[in-house]
């Protein structure tokens, strides 16, 4: 299959990200209008009013609502899996996904207990994308593909997507990935991930060099990046985050390997991802120099480092709240509270 | 009035501290069992973890429940709210009590979107402390009833308790508590409040140094610096406290104010807030400071500094979740998930 041919997918997806929406001034000029008359000093809910500014900004509403948060887990396996570089067996992909579905991971409980929608998308389990270190995990035609896939995840009708993954050795795919697209060698973006021992922390920086000694020469195209060394729930989680934008759904981005794939579209175009919330900074040793190198600061530090989405749903949970604060608090006018003295 | 007779209230709250229970440490041994079956690598869950076995120690429970989570929000006056030290006029403690009771606070709207019950006790709002630059806040009577009638707060049959306040002028009272608990002077520990301008602010600071030397020569005892520089929600609060840590109902402690109260049984005991959970760093200045004078390190920096309970209660939600997450989730065993290969 030829992995590129001119006129195809990547094309395809280069174009969405030449036109995708701005964000709503108006909407947000009408939150900051009523935030000043909710019965609270002004300024004093801090990083929550912010995070009702930039609901409105990409969903395009005022008030911004969250009826119909989701959390989308995508699920793959990785070539790379065989090479020792995680503590757990390339089996546990299928079968954590059986145990989404069953209900019993740490993600549905948040959901259970927050009432969050969650979807589990398992990306063709039974055909691992290849080794990277050598080989391109995937061809031109099933990066985009996957890229597309991860578009639907959208289009179940959620005002608020979280993006998490589940895939047995995607922490080595993420760290050669920030690699290729922000520089630095393997042993600055390799870490522990699920609990690798000494030995397989050593085994993951040398699959990273590996792979980045044979893809080198394709460095200068993010797309590229994605296609030789990420896997397909990286690519589709490219797709969700690109669909949030068009379908004005903000997104938060979970742990370290969700954030590799908003580090793609980063290197394409630093504003692809400004609908995107970073839900937490993971344990994930990497995972905030990552966010640094894009600038952002995310919301919640809890020390985890599960993934499944478990950081972004968390997140969710606090920006629901936020929405729910700005959309049904009193003004002043209505309760008859009295204005500051200097007002 | 009588304020100090032997053999009165203090000292039966002196009796309560002294016999204060200890955490459940089988409580505690059971959650880790539990903790390492559970289909997710060790420690992946990080504070989280933390969390539930908090939970556990101070519930006496394994697994810990977070069923009937409430907020209890004091409300109170202060002679000293006169002296110019807030940027709203005294008359808004009353009116945010009735903007809670209609359901228009922000408080409010988190405790709806989240399923929390809130409870709003206001302490004799008619009847403000006395101004503590010419006088002792509270008589002994008055401040020991107050923590008395504090304790009700956990008798509503909570397992999770958050507290909050309102009130006009009480960062200054906290501020003052403060200087007098941990030391340093007025100006490290008065910050803007409310909102309040330059001048507010350094009058805070004056009636704080005011109020410093008038009962400096009391600050040997904690309960009698709450009595002289303490209001009555921070009274109310202390009892909380107490009477969480006796009806083993873990505490989440919200911002400056109700840090104030904690930090009385801080210095009376270090051990007497253990079962307590600091919910966030306000954005009030010098919160970070008192958190640190006390080893704490608060769950969620969000830059809120609004009170009414509002860190506490966005805590909970975590707290909550990482109780079902230890609950409901599936064990390695049951769900049929590999461990790790060196387990």
């Amino acid at each position: 299959m030829p992995t590129s041919v001119s006129g195809l997918p990547f094309d395809d997806i280069r174009a969405i990200l030449r036109a995708l929406p701005p964000k709503d001034e108006e909407a947000i000029a009408a939150v900051r209008a009523r935030d000043r008359d909710l019965t609270k000093p002004a300024g004093s809910l801090g990083r929550m009013e912010e995070l009702v500014e930039w609901l409105a900004a990409w969903q395009g509403l005022a008030p911004p609502r969250v009826d119909r948060p989701l959390v989308a887990v995508f699920a793959a396996n990785h070539g790379v899996a065989a090479r020792g570089v995680s503590a757990y067996p390339p089996s546990v992909t299928r079968q954590m996904v059986d145990n989404f579905m069953a209900g019993g991971a740490a993600i549905n409980q948040i959901c259970a207990a927050n009432d969050l929608g969650l979807k589990v998308l398992d990306l063709a389990l039974e055909v691992p994308s290849d080794d990277i270190t050598v080989a391109p995990a995937l061809s031109e035609e099933a990066c985009a593909g996957t890229i597309a896939f991860g578009m639907e995840a959208v289009a179940g009708g959620t005002d608020l997507l979280c993006l998490g993954e589940m895939g047995i050795g995607n922490t080595t795919i993420a760290a050669a990935l920030f690699c290729a697209l922000f520089g630095g060698g393997a042993a600055d973006w390799v870490g522990r991930g699920t609990g690798v021992d000494e030995p397989g922390l050593a085994r993951k920086a040398e699959v990273v060099t590996a792979a980045l000694e044979r893809h080198q020469a394709h460095f200068g195209d993010p797309l590229e990046v994605l296609r030789r060394l990420g896997g397909r729930e990286v690519a589709a989680m490219v797709g969700a985050i690109v669909a949030g934008r068009t379908e004005r759904v903000p997104v938060i981005v979970d742990g370290f390997v969700a954030t590799a794939a908003a580090a793609v579209l980063h290197r394409l175009d630093p504003g692809a991802i400004d609908h995107c919330l970073f839900g937490h900074r993971s344990a994930e040793r990497a995972h905030g120099w990552a966010l640094e190198a894009m600038g952002q600061r995310p919301l919640l530090d809890l020390g985890m480092r599960l993934g499944e989405g478990t950081g972004a749903a968390l997140a969710a949970v606090v920006v629901r709240s936020a929405a729910r604060i700005h959309s049904g608090m009193a003004t002043f006018a209505t309760a008859g509270v009295d204005r500051k003295t200097d007002d």
